[in-house]
């Protein structure tokens, strides 16, 4: 009997297809390729199916799950928009390859799909609730509780980036100010050590040598990196970094007092300065009653397809 | 056939108990008694079996649903200890009654029930999501999730009152700086206002007249009273409080996206500046996308009394 499960990942300007037999925890076959030049709902479609005709020829799967990069209506499967290609508002993804597979399909945000991937297939395996938080171009999260996922009663759920933490720090780009996002994000610890750069001539020798004084090539990853060989303002951004997602993670143990929370993302892989400070500034946060975990993530960027599979499954369940 | 349901309410120094029949929505019979002086779990539950009898004589309820005032282990019926009565510390309060009644009893903590009691019979009804907050002597609350309670792996879950909104702001009892309750709870909106009348003396008129110039009679319901009488100095004790609320709720929002907010407790009557704040705050915190309501409780003092009844059904369900 077929048990295949086809599991794709439409992350944003990256797509991805994978393969694997129900119940086993290793891909039979995976294919990758980047949306190209200005794609669109429509050819990001067709680049897909074409992953999809090389994974599986004429077999049909036994279900399909989807991570979207994007708003996604989980219970009808509609994708609401893409921040980063045009043509997906209110596109009927599910229905779309129902139709063409005549087989379940199930839909869901790429923050959610990873929280289940990780959940069932990674550093949340055994756990009855967790919050899985990617912390990269943005920072955003997902819930499983009572060992299912929760979405919101709009799924809009997990948006701990836009939890304010600091009411009079810097502006975000959402119209707040202190979001987590707009201190722990890379693009913005990037921001941030660039203008302390140019307000602070005599500081951060170390970045200025490894970016050869180009201060627009900086990153996330050359601030950590420059932190790490001890530049003291680099070290401080990793550390303003830190106390935002540590002071975010407190705050939600009080309120939602979850078995464990999962970190990806690029900027937790700033190394112990990032990590102690998170540790340390959460369990300050949370009350002294109030226990948690905080581990890495397992999956990195296969978290999106792990979690389609598990969502898979559930339509198989139901 | 018996159909009396039995609800018990532990409130700190507040007994009651109450009957109706499963399935209605009125009160049989309710009795009430304080603690008295220097009460303990023993003479607690003593004044409770007297309620008990005057209720029931020899008559066996159905089910007990308890509210206790002090965390509680949900699972076991373990009370953990009451931060007004001595001697709770580990009282198999679910074991004693189940053994003195032979029949099934329930017991959660008092923030649990009341939103319990809010979703069954009060501002929750129709809900699948809400957050119940309570804005009283503390600042605390209670998740209903996918219809029914979440109260977090350790039964923490709720503690709104202890996540930080102001990280440079005023120490709170429990060692942070700037937690919601340190900002918006009845004592401390007192104790700030006592404090900047002492370091303004031209300020305050009305309040001081209110309580003829002894600061130590100042409550928040007297600061609610002077704000509505044009208090400059207590509408802006007012307004922080609801910013601080605000904050909250935003950030709840964010995190957890549920359909309705339910507000309850003493500051909650502080009226329409402190209403307008509390929905203005929140409405600038939760991201544009994220719906929800704000609405006042409608069970006051009697939601974990209600709750209870809501908790012993499950007892009935199971």
């Amino acid at each position: 009997m077929n048990k295949k499960i086809l599991a794709l990942d439409f992350g944003g300007t990256k797509l991805a297809a994978a393969t694997l037999i129900s119940g086993q925890h290793q891909w039979q076959n995976t294919r990758r390729q980047l949306s190209g030049n200005s794609p669109n709902a429509t050819t990001d479609l067709e680049i897909m199916r074409s992953l999809i005709r090389e994974l599986l020829g004429n077999e049909k799967p036994l279900a399909i799950g989807i991570s979207f990069g994007g708003p996604v209506d989980a219970k009808t499967g509609i994708v609401r928009l893409s921040h980063h290609v045009s043509g997906w508002e209110n596109v009927p993804l599910r229905e779309i390859l129902e139709a063409e597979f005549n087989v379940p399909v199930r839909v869901d945000n790429d923050a959610n799909v990873a929280a289940l991937g990780e959940y069932k297939f990674g550093a949340g395996q055994g756990c009855e609730s967790l919050f899985y938080i990617t912390v990269s171009t943005g920072v955003g999260g997902g819930w499983i509780l009572n060992n299912r996922l929760w979405q919101g009663t709009q799924g809009m759920a997990g948006e701990i980036g836009h939890t304010v933490v600091q009411p009079d720090g810097p502006l975000c780009l959402c119209g707040k100010r202190g979001c987590v996002e707009r201190l722990a994000s890379g693009p913005y610890i990037a921001q941030q050590v660039r203008q302390s750069l140019t307000e602070q001539s005599q500081q951060g020798e170390i970045i200025r040598n490894l970016v050869n004084h180009q201060l627009d090539n900086i990153t996330a990853q050359i601030v950590s990196q420059a932190a790490n060989e001890g530049d003291e303002l680099c070290q401080n951004a990793i550390k303003l970094a830190g106390w935002a997602i540590g002071v975010g993670i407190g705050n939600t143990a009080n309120l939602i007092n979850p078995q464990r929370f999962i970190l990806g993302g690029g900027v937790t892989k700033a190394g112990d300065l990032f990590w102690h400070q998170v540790r340390q500034i959460s369990r300050q946060t949370a009350l002294p009653e109030v226990d948690f975990e905080i581990v890495p993530a397992q999956l990195g960027d296969e978290a999106p397809l792990w979690g389609a599979v598990a969502l898979a499954e559930t339509a198989l369940e139901n």
